[in-house]
C-alpha cells in the first residue's frame, strides 16, 4: 500500500460561483450581512459545490471505531469492552448518533477498524479490521506503517462511498475507549504543547484521572524523537479511527466533498490532515467547541470558528450532526428568499 | 380593557416530570452530561410540558409588526415604508422567516398592529390595527394606556391561537422600522443604562448614525420621570409589537407554553415581561446572542445563556427559528436513545 495519494492536490474551488452567491445574498430581502454566519456558510458552500445555490440535503456520516492499547494505562472512565458494545448500539439504532442521523435523514455508516470486543458482522457496519487494538504507545509505536496506510485508506473508502451515494457533506465521527488520550498525545506532538494543556476529562475522569492521563502522555512522548511529521506521529501515538478520519478529510477535499468536523478527536485528525495536505483546510467546516480541555486551542491552531458551543463532549459525530440543520437552513435561506426586486421591498 | 390579567400566576412546573427526565438522561448510552445543553434542554422541557418525554414537533411563530413615530428622527438605515412591504413579503413567503418556517414545518402567523404603509388584508396576516404608527416618543408618549392594553392583549391572543393549534413552543418575532431605537430606549429605562451602551447599528447604521440614535434616545428619556414601572415605560417609549411580544410571553407562561426568545428587540420585550410578572422567566428559552450592541447586556440581565451565537441581527424571529432544530434534536435524543440496560452497554 502507498501513502502517495495523500499529497495529491485538492479539488479546485469555484470562485465564480462563490462571488455570484455573494452578489445573490446582497439582493435578498434583509439588511446586508444580517444573517451573519448563515450567509457566509452559503457563500462558502457555493464555491465548494460549484453551484450558486448550494444544497445540503444529502448528508453522510461515517463513525470510525477502533480500540487503543493505551487503555491499559487506566486513562478512561469506561472499560475497553464499551467500544465494541457501542458499535453494536450504533448498528441497532440506540446511540446518540443513530438517533441524530435518523432524525436528520442522514446516511450513517459505521466502520469497525478493530475492537478487542468484536461485535462481528452487523448491518451498516463495514469491517476493516486492522488489529484488535493499537499497541500501547507507552511501550511501542501504536501501529506499523502498513497499518497506518490501511487506516488512512479506510477513510478514503468511506468518502468514495459517500460521494457515490450523492452526499453533499461528509461527517466523520469516532468511537474508541481511550481515544482522547491518543488524540491529546498527537495534538501535543503536532502543536508542541504540554499534555497538561491538552489532556481533558474525556468520558468523565476526575481531576486525579486527568492528571494521570497527562502523565501517561508525557511519558509516552519522551519515547520518541521530537522531530517527525504528522504521519510519523499518527503511527506513534494515533489510533486507527483517528488515522481513518485524517484520510477521509484529505480524500474528501481531493474529491470536492465538504466536511463538517465534529469535536476534540476529529479536530486533532483534521489538524493532522492539514499538516499533511494544507489545502484540505478550505474544505472543512467546524461544528462545535466541545467541553473537552484543549479543544479551543486546537480550533485556534486551525483558525476555526465553530458553529455551536453547547458543552458537548460525546464524540460519535454527535456535535456535527447537531450543526447540520444550520447548514441546511443557510442553504434554504440562500436559495428561497425573495430579492428586493421580486418582493417589491425598498432598499436602504 | 384591563391589564389585570398580566399579574395572574404562571402555570405550575411539573418538578416530578423534570426529575424523572433527569434520571432518564442518566440511563442513556453516553457518558453522563456529555450532551451538554441538549440534555438540560430536554430536562427543562419535561418540567414545563409535564411530560417525561417532551415533544417539540409543533412550533408556532408569530411575527408582530408595527410602525414607530420615532422613525421621523432618522434613526434607521431603511425607510419606514419597508415595514408594510415586509408584512406583504412575510405573507407571500419570500422573507427569511417565511423560508425558515416552511423548512421547519412551523406554523407562521403575522399580526399587523399598524403600519403607515398598510398592505391591507393578506393571507396569514391578522389585523389588529391600533394606529398607523406610535407617536414619536421624543415628542410625546409612544402610545396611550388603551393602546398599550390592546397591544399586550394582541400577544395573548396569538398565544391562545397557538395553543389551540397544538403548539408545544411559542416563538415571537418582530418587524418595525426604527424598533431597535424603541427597544434600546426601553432597555435603558429598565436597566438604568446609557443609550451609548445599548443603542446599536440596527439594520445597518454607520458610527455617526448610531451616535445620532443614542442622542435621540438620550433626549427622549429626559422627557420622563426616572421612576415608572415596565408598563409605564412600554407606553412611553415602546412599540405596539414590543408590547404584544411582552403580552405574549406573559400569557404563554400563564398557559403553560414554553417560549423561545429571538434577538435584541424580543429580549427587551422579555425583560419587560419578567419585570411585570417575574415567574414568566422560567418559561423562556433564549435562542441566540445577536450582533446588535447591548444584546449581551440584556441577556446577562436575564441570566440567559442563549443556544446560538452566529452574528445574526435580522429579527423577524429568524434566530429563534434557527435554534428550533436544536430543541427538536434534544427531545429526539432524550426520547429515542437506548439505555445502558437496553443496549447491553457497560457503565463507567
Amino acid at each position: 500500500m502507498s501513502r502517495d495519494w495523500l499529497l495529491e492536490p485538492c479539488f479546485a474551488i469555484d470562485e465564480e460561483s462563490r462571488e455570484r452567491a455573494r452578489d445573490h445574498q446582497a439582493q435578498l430581502t434583509k439588511p446586508p450581512g444580517s444573517l451573519g454566519t448563515l450567509e457566509t456558510l452559503a457563500i462558502r458552500l457555493a464555491g465548494l459545490q460549484h453551484a450558486v445555490l448550494p444544497s445540503m440535503q444529502q448528508v453522510w456520516i461515517t463513525v470510525f471505531a477502533g480500540d487503543h492499547g493505551v487503555a491499559a494505562e487506566g486513562v478512561s472512565a469506561f472499560p475497553q469492552v464499551v467500544t465494541g458494545e457501542m458499535v453494536r448500539n450504533f448498528a441497532s439504532g440506540g446511540a446518540a448518533i443513530s438517533v441524530l442521523a435518523r432524525t436528520l435523514g442522514a446516511m450513517l455508516e459505521v466502520v469497525n477498524l478493530g475492537t478487542v470486543n468484536d461485535p462481528g458482522e452487523l448491518p451498516h457496519v463495514r469491517r476493516v479490521i486492522i488489529a484488535p487494538q493499537t499497541h500501547n504507545f507507552c511501550e511501542q509505536p501504536a501501529m506499523s506503517d502498513a497499518q497506518l496506510e490501511r487506516a488512512l485508506l479506510a477513510g478514503a473508502e468511506s468518502v468514495a462511498t459517500a460521494q457515490a451515494a450523492g452526499a453533499r457533506l461528509f461527517i466523520g465521527g469516532e468511537m474508541g475507549i481511550a481515544n482522547t488520550t491518543s488524540a491529546a498525545a498527537l495534538a501535543c506532538a503536532l502543536l508542541d504543547e504540554s499534555p497538561a494543556m491538552l489532556a481533558g476529562a474525556g468520558t468523565g475522569l476526575d481531576a486525579a484521572g486527568v492528571q494521570h492521563k497527562a502523565a501517561v502522555i508525557e511519558r509516552a512522548l519522551t519515547r520518541y524523537p521530537v522531530d517527525g511529521d504528522a504521519l510519523a506521529w499518527l503511527a506513534r501515538v494515533g489510533g486507527f479511527e483517528i488515522a481513518a478520519l485524517c484520510g477521509a478529510y484529505i480524500s474528501a477535499a481531493q474529491h470536492g466533498l465538504p466536511v463538517l468536523v465534529d469535536g476534540y478527536i476529529t479536530t486533532v485528525a483534521a489538524l493532522a490532515a492539514v499538516r499533511i495536505n494544507p489545502r484540505c483546510r478550505e474544505w472543512m467546516f467546524f461544528a462545535h467547541r466541545s467541553r473537552e480541555r484543549g479543544h479551543a486551542r486546537l480550533l485556534a491552531a486551525l483558525e476555526a470558528d465553530p458553529l455551536l458551543d453547547l458543552g458537548l463532549r460525546l464524540g460519535e459525530a454527535s456535535g456535527a450532526a447537531a450543526a447540520v440543520p444550520l447548514m441546511r437552513l443557510a442553504c434554504e435561506l440562500h436559495s428561497r428568499m425573495a430579492t428586493f426586486a421580486q418582493a417589491g421591498v425598498s432598499g436602504a
